[in-house]
C-alpha cells in the first residue's frame, strides 16, 4: 500500500473514532434522529477533508489531538450538506457511497432535520475544543460559517443552473462555492492552527483552490467514465439531470487535460512552501488518479 | 402606548437595522437565496427573543451595541427553524405571519438552502462581532449551538407525537426544546455578556425556563381561541394537525390556569434578582395577555 493509501486509512480510522465519540450511537434525544445523523455520518465517506486537516497540520508539526475537532467539524458540514443537497426537492438522490440516501432511510423530515444538526454540532463542536485557545477557535468558527454559508450559495446556483447553457465561468463560480469553499478550508483551518507565517497561509490558500478544483474536475470525469458499482452513488446521475459538468461545458479531453494542468500547478505551488513533505506533494496526483 | 409595547417597538426598529446591515437586500450570491432569506426574516415577526436579550442587558447595564449582534443571531436562528417546520415533509403550513411561507414563495429548495444559511449566517454574526471578546463569544456560539441543536430535537419529538396521545411530561420536554431553548438562551446569553454573578446567572435561567413554557402555553391557547386573521398563521391548525398542546393534553381551563401560575412563578424569581427594573417585570403579564 502506498504511503498515501496507509495515511488516508489511518485519518479514516482517526476520524471516525472522534466522531463516533462527538455523536455517539446512544444518548440524549430521540434515536430516530441520532440515528439518522449516524447513517450518513458513517457511510464510508473517503473523510478526505478530515484528512487534508490532517495531513497539512502534520507537515507544520501540529499534533493531531489539535486537529482533530475542526477536522471533524469539517466532516460535519460536509456530511449535512450531502444529506440535504440529496434530497427529493434538490438533487432527488436515492444512492450515496452505495447506500440509500438519509431521507430514503428515514423520511424527508427527519432527514432535514439530521442536516440541520449536524451543522448547530459542526459550530459547537469546535467551540468547545478544549485543544485550542479562544482567539484561534473564533477564527476557525468565522472561516467555517463563511465555508457552510458559500457552499448553500454554490447549491443554490447549481440548481438554478440544471437544464440551461452555462459557461465555463459560471461553473467554476458553482463548483468553488459548492466543492471548493470546504476543501479550501480544510487547508487554511490547518494553517491557523498551525500557526503558519501569512507567507505559508497565502501559499496554502493558492494550493486549496487548485485541489478544490482538481476534485471537482475528477468528480465530474467519473461521473461519466465510472459505473454506478464503483462509484458507489448513481453514475451518468450529472448528465441524466441536465446537470453542468467540466465534461458538459468543456468537452471531456480538455476537462482531462485541465485536471493534469491543475495537478501540476498545486505542485509547483507546494515548491513555494516552507516546508511540504513526501505526503503533501503526494495529494494532487492521488485526486487526480482516483477512481471512486 | 405601555412601556413595554414602546420598548418592543422601539427593540423590532433596532434589531430590524442591524438585520438589514447583516443581510442586505443586495450582494454577492444568487439574488433568489438573498430574496428568501429577507422574506422570511423581515416577515414582520414581533422580534420577541432580540428584545429579551435587550431587555435583560439593560436591565444589568449593558449598552445596546454590545447585545445587538447576540441578539441578530438569536433571530436568525429562529427565523431559520420556522422556515423548516413550515416545510411540507414538516408542518406544512403555507401561512405565517399573515403572508406566503418560504417554500409557497421561492420554492421548497430555496427554502430549504435559505435556512440553512440562516443557521450558518447566526454562528458567523457571533464569531464576527466586534463588540464582544474572544472569550465571551466562544461561550456565547457553545450555548447558541446547544440551543439550536434542542430545537432540532424538539421538532423531531414534535412530528413523532402527531397523532398519538402523549402525557404532560412529553409535551414539556417538546416545548422545553422546542421553544423554550433558544428562549431560555436569549436570556442566557443577556447574562453572559453583562458578566452576571453566577446567582443572577442561575436566576435568568429559572427565569428564561418559565418564560419559555409561559410563551409556549400561550401559543397554544391562541391557536384555539384566536382566528386566523389575528393570528397572521393558519388557526386551528395544531388541532386539525393532531399536534399535542396544552389544551389538548391538560384541557383549555388548566392550561389558563397553568398559564398564570407560571406567570407567577415567573415574577418571583425576579424578586430575587440583584436588579430588576420596572421592564422586565413586566415581560410575564405582557406574555400572559398577548392576542397574536
Amino acid at each position: 500500500m502506498s504511503e498515501i493509501d496507509e495515511f488516508l486509512n489511518e485519518a479514516a480510522e482517526l476520524v471516525n473514532a472522534e466522531l463516533d465519540w462527538l455523536i455517539p450511537s446512544e444518548g440524549r434525544g430521540p434515536q430516530s434522529l441520532r440515528d439518522a445523523m449516524r447513517w450518513s455520518l458513517f457511510a464510508g465517506g473517503k473523510r478526505l477533508r478530515p484528512a487534508l486537516v490532517l495531513a497539512i497540520g502534520r507537515n507544520f508539526g501540529v499534533e493531531d489531538r489539535r486537529l482533530l475537532g475542526t477536522a471533524s467539524a469539517i466532516e460535519m458540514i460536509h456530511t449535512y450538506s450531502l444529506i440535504h443537497d440529496d434530497l427529493p426537492s434538490m438533487d432527488d438522490d436515492d444512492l450515496r457511497r452505495g447506500r440509500q440516501t438519509c431521507h430514503v432511510k428515514y423520511g424527508e423530515s427527519t432527514a432535514i432535520l439530521a442536516g440541520d444538526a449536524l451543522q448547530a454540532l459542526a459550530f459547537q463542536t469546535i467551540a468547545e475544543s478544549r485543544e485550542l485557545g479562544p482567539d484561534l477557535k473564533i477564527e476557525l468558527i468565522s472561516g467555517l460559517g463563511k465555508a457552510a454559508a458559500s457552499m448553500v450559495v454554490g447549491q443554490q446556483l447549481d440548481l438554478e443552473a440544471e437544464r440551461r447553457q452555462i459557461t465555463h465561468q459560471e461553473l467554476e463560480a458553482i463548483h468553488r462555492n459548492k466543492t471548493g469553499a470546504l476543501i479550501e478550508f480544510a487547508m487554511d483551518a490547518a494553517g491557523m492552527i498551525a500557526g503558519c507565517s501569512d507567507h505559508d497561509r497565502s501559499l496554502l490558500n493558492q494550493f486549496g483552490e487548485k485541489i478544490g478544483l482538481l476534485f471537482q474536475i475528477v468528480d465530474d470525469l467519473l461521473d461519466v467514465t465510472a459505473t454506478t458499482e464503483t462509484l458507489g452513488k448513481t453514475a451518468g446521475k450529472d448528465a441524466s439531470s441536465g446537470k453542468a459538468t467540466y465534461p458538459s461545458v468543456i468537452g471531456l479531453a480538455p476537462s482531462k487535460k485541465l485536471a493534469n494542468d491543475v495537478a501540476d500547478q498545486a505542485i509547483d505551488i507546494l515548491d513555494r512552501m516552507s516546508v511540504a513533505n513526501q505526503l503533501i506533494r503526494s495529494i494532487p496526483p492521488y485526486l487526480l488518479d482516483r477512481s471512486y
